[in-house]
């Protein structure tokens, strides 16, 4: 049986947990050690800290404070594993905690956070999903079940100094470029709500201080939100401090690719089992910069899609070039008119695109002056025929079934 | 036996076969006319009309003439269709031309159309490539066969005058924002090269004038370079024009997600067996703006996938917000670097990203101010092992084939 | 373009074709020369040679000399093959020819073929399909598209003497067991209706009189009727005589597992095109008394399966001992019951699973005394929903189309 | 949370366990009851109790007492649940204990019990398998790991009089016919061995007496070990008492289709959480008398397959009629002849077929005298390259490690 080498009582506050960080610093300590070739389990956190209840409010995504996220466990330190090495993680497994059998999507507030669609839905939304073995449900979009494709929405290394200079001044210069922005362009290092693990004192407060944020995917993986890293892949990590310093957190039950309602995936508390090996010089070996993986044989299987097409106009008519963002949204957007005709209210529809294993592809990107990008909609995990034919849809939703929605304060 | 309704030459311009057009306009006629429920066979020349040669020289690339592309085969009218159906294409059958079984891909010059990497690819560079039943091969690029996703790159109908004019609009007066940049931010109308199917005179003339350039997707789907709308597939295309004038062209071997090597995909000769029906009044019916469709059941499997991530900073560390297109950039330039390690060159391993059936991911589209795509490069069509593992990759391709490459002028 | 070394016209008798055979013998002239290395294509009749026709009768069936079949293109020689090497063939494409885009699945009478649920459909019967592109669908059977996996019937390479030997001995033994059984046990050698290629005179007869008949699989492979055999796989043959003596036909635009119809697949008249190598002693290398085989990476797609089982209880209610002919003969009555009640005649349904991409699967052969089967029923190939529900079954297929059927004479 | 309602103390002897049972019999009373719509988790032991030790020993397996098996968890009552229904199983997850993270494979003696290829392999041996989250590898059987595709090879509904009595009379009259044989045709109840759950005394005695074995499959399911029965699938049981009475055992965590190694797939204690429907008057409205089923979106997805054949002629040269199962026991042959020339002992292939996710497909049923069989190995689930090449295999298997053997006494 494998170890637990962190533990996660959900009844505590993350900051109480010194195996639990919320930012990225080479001088956080490693929280526990390995050796290549240990598999382990470390449990994690929700993302939030356990701030999103499993009721049917949405002040809570409304009221959230995002300066406190991710909350990762670890690190963890591999013994060996240098500057240069590649760390070799198997996901052997993941789930959900037995006492956390739910997780939450929602949307945030334009004013807190926003997200993809945040001009088409500025207010704070959220609907809870229950698990039931490997299937999801939700009491708050009903027609709806589907099997977990289960992974972190981040995991990677510690960065070293030089690598948190690069991060901190290009994010720091890029926030400049437009500081009053709502929402902001990016994050900058914020101490108070800094947690840096085992850190205390002057060093942690310097430490803090400067700690990067974990909300953006960056050189070493992070919070990738690549759905596809699921139980049963292999990631192939740069490592760029002595020891590696694994932390993962940000467990998904399910999402769809760009996790675009931000907030996020199914969210949850829980736990991966994994095991590290290394390969090292393997940065150099293989020319790698950013991670590379490869997915499981066991992902839930769905292939009857409606696909929607998007192209880098925008809502309002206006000519983007080769913009991918832009066209994306534009199928997000067709997609959920579309699932309107069936009787979807359009944050229902937008909650089902960030949460299924929904596609992404970017089709073309050299058509100028159109991107086209696809979203590719499983048609399986509707109980009821969505697909177009001549008698034309059927209003299978009632409509009297609706997401909690919070008004701004 | 389906009947074939447009016969292309491959011998005779393009120019001299009124069945063909290279514009978009409502007034072009007709070419064909079939009833709901028809099925029929269209042919078609390559995108350029003949312009890229089986040979080893890149000079043709060079020096080919954008203002002459795409060559499509139609219209074909539709009896019934009206504004606002859904005219629905089942793609039963595509293929190369008997006498013309192969298919080219390139790099256009930077001066000269350019493409995805154009900064680190400049120059015109072609491969060729050879079918061999379902498979295909490269003199130019050792090492690597794959199954073909077979699928026209361009398909559409023919827009009404008021699109139309939308389009001309919209992007001449983008190209209008920066009008000396090259490449050029869109192509605007431009009647020399225009040609107008079995328009003559005056009437050609204006048309011509004002005819929409068949370069980017738009609202009626057009050159989408979707890989997946490959036979087998079902698509329902908007109607804009009594009649629908459907029309095809710019077929495909086989295509990675992005067609990133614009020149382009593996671009052939072929023909399109296809039926087509209607969902009257389909476009309220569904809320439908872009096109949709379903995927076929038989497309070529493969699945043990190395996937390389990028984030939205570039190659000179700048930091871009949620911008997929540098964000795939990255990880396709990761995955180059990642293949010279093998022995390819970088231009072989752009060509392999452009032309196999490689899937492009918009991973992650929200975390700021990062976006997160990954390429997922399909490790089956490689004749040897490209998985990273602890000794270090070996050095298969040895240097000895290299693709033609032209100077510019 | 690959070269068509054996051509095929449908208006001329297969006997007058001097490159058919439908005997097994070691001195059956090779009919072409080819290199290891080379691809090519032979033309094939269908397996009767064009003795079932596309009418609404099944008196053809009814009345077809079994004594004839199975007409094959070849042999084809293959320089420096010898005994106890590996002929490896890749099946590089597979198509219907283009004036003959049908085929036929039907039943023999029991007093002339029979098959494999001949007591439950003692009587001739037939099916038309169309085939659309990929696609193909019956005016006998409505309610049911699907996509051919097109592959050979029957292929191998000619048997030397001793082998040949081997298996007239052991099969005119075995029909001495039982010598008055309708049908018989197996197929004698029978010269009056032998094609022995190229022979002529007191030759043919001596190699008629014991050349082997074509209906069983046997070691060299020949009429395996294995449905995955698709075009791109890669196919390893036993070599048996110098030359190695591939012959291919017997064409399938698709079958069940089992081709339990055995009148047959969806047979139809066509084309293959092969590119050949060899493994120098490959046999003893790897072990290989029978053929092995890579499935093709582009396969029909079918997932959503309907599932039943049976088990070695006969309908009598007789118990057999780990009997999988008998287990899966339940799953098919099972499959063709449950198939009714959406509407299908019986014979309607034996067609789909004899001629659709079913699945057959050996679930349990130890479990004393009953074997397990399963029958995969893809639902997706149906126009209509027959998962199992609360309410019932809906009577989809009224009826008023049948399946034509001849009276014994 | 879903609810244990059965708990297994793995430390405990099933025959003190009065929820466990292993005969059938109507009069079994319910361990628990539930009502439709309901979820739980039942725990189960490994099919013999325990018998079977994570050691390197097959001493074990060797004396195993058959008799005793297999130990099932339930029966579990369904409230409504009438004769006539179907009882919707869906298998929501399945896993092993989390103390028990092992399995084991094995082959009986031929005088104990035998197998599939009992003349081959007589004597008793053993490989133990560790699970690494959803892979699995043994210590007795290098090179090769893969994902687990777990299932129940066990569950049912009790059987009414009725059926009970046709079980005994088929069966028992069958062994009649060889009453002798080694191993036994089949097995007849047996009353010293029986667990019959809650009952007692005089009822018990008398029940026992004539319960059903549990090692066939039969009409009701049963012992089918369908290796796709895994989690996310959705079974109908035929229902033939007052609340259905289903129970559950035998847990795999991976198999080849046919369990040819008998002892069996890779066998474990383990839990399941299941949920249950009912479709009223279902077997009459779908015609069924076994169960049917659908798989799930989540298995694991191999798809390289080295496929073998075999034919109806055993290892004697005997011809046999059709024969399924000399024909996969031919494959099975040729499949192990074939990883023998990579190292492996006969034995330690033999146990990959047996529980890696092989696929036995019935390929060929109709071509006198002659079935045709078909064995799918995944080539992924190995550490090296399996396929065939012009150089022949290498014997990446050096011979060191040998799977536990013991000698009848």
């Amino acid at each position: 049986m494998p170890k637990t080498l962190i533990d996660v009582d959900l009844a505590q506050s993350p900051y109480d947990n010194p195996m639990i960080h919320n930012r990225w610093h080479p001088d956080i300590p490693m929280a526990v050690w390995v050796k290549p070739g240990d598999d382990f389990v470390l449990e994690t956190y929700d993302w939030t800290g356990g701030a999103i209840k499993n009721d049917d409010s949405a002040d809570d995504v409304r009221d959230v404070d995002l300066s406190t996220v991710h909350f990762l466990s670890g690190p963890v330190g591999v013994e060996g594993a240098e500057p240069g090495d590649l760390l070799v993680v198997d996901l052997l497994d993941i789930g959900a905690k037995d006492d956390s059998l739910w997780g939450f999507n929602g949307f945030f507030s334009k004013k807190n956070g926003g997200g993809f669609l945040t001009e088409h839905f500025p207010l704070a939304q959220k609907s809870i999903w229950d698990f039931h073995g490997i299937y999801t449900s939700s009491r708050h979009i009903p027609g709806v079940k589907f099997a977990g494709l289960i992974h972190p929405g981040l995991i990677g290394c510690l960065p070293d100094q030089a690598l948190l200079d690069t991060w901190n001044k290009r994010e720091i210069d890029f926030i400049a470029t437009e500081p009053d922005r709502v929402p902001p362009l990016a994050n900058a290092p914020f101490a108070p709500t800094a947690h840096m693990g085992k850190m205390t004192g002057e060093a942690r407060d310097k430490a803090a201080a400067e700690g990067a944020r974990t909300v953006p995917p960056r050189e070493h993986g992070g919070n990738c939100d690549i759905k596809d890293l699921s139980r049963g892949s292999k990631v192939f990590f740069p490592v760029y401090v002595d020891g590696a310093g694994l932390s993962v957190g940000d467990l998904h039950f399910s999402q769809g690719d760009g996790e675009i309602t931000f907030c996020g995936a199914i969210e949850m508390a829980g736990w991966v089992h994994m095991k590290v090996s290394l390969i090292k010089g393997g940065m150099a070996k293989y020319g790698i910069k950013n991670p590379v993986f490869q997915p499981s044989p066991l992902v839930p299987n769905y292939k009857d899609y409606l696909i929607f097409e998007g192209i880098s106009v925008d809502e309002q008519g206006k000519q983007h070039y080769l913009d991918v963002h832009v066209a994306y949204r534009q199928a997000c957007l067709n997609a959920i008119e579309y699932l309107k005709k069936f009787g979807y209210s359009g944050a229902q529809a937008y909650s089902i695109l960030g949460s299924a294993p929904v596609q992404g592809h970017i089709s073309g990107v050299v058509d100028i002056p159109n991107a086209c990008a696809t979203l590719w909609l499983p048609t399986e995990i509707f109980e009821f025929d969505i697909k177009p034919n001549a008698s034309g849809p059927i209003q299978h939703i009632k409509g009297d079934i609706q997401m909690p929605l919070s008004q701004d304060r």
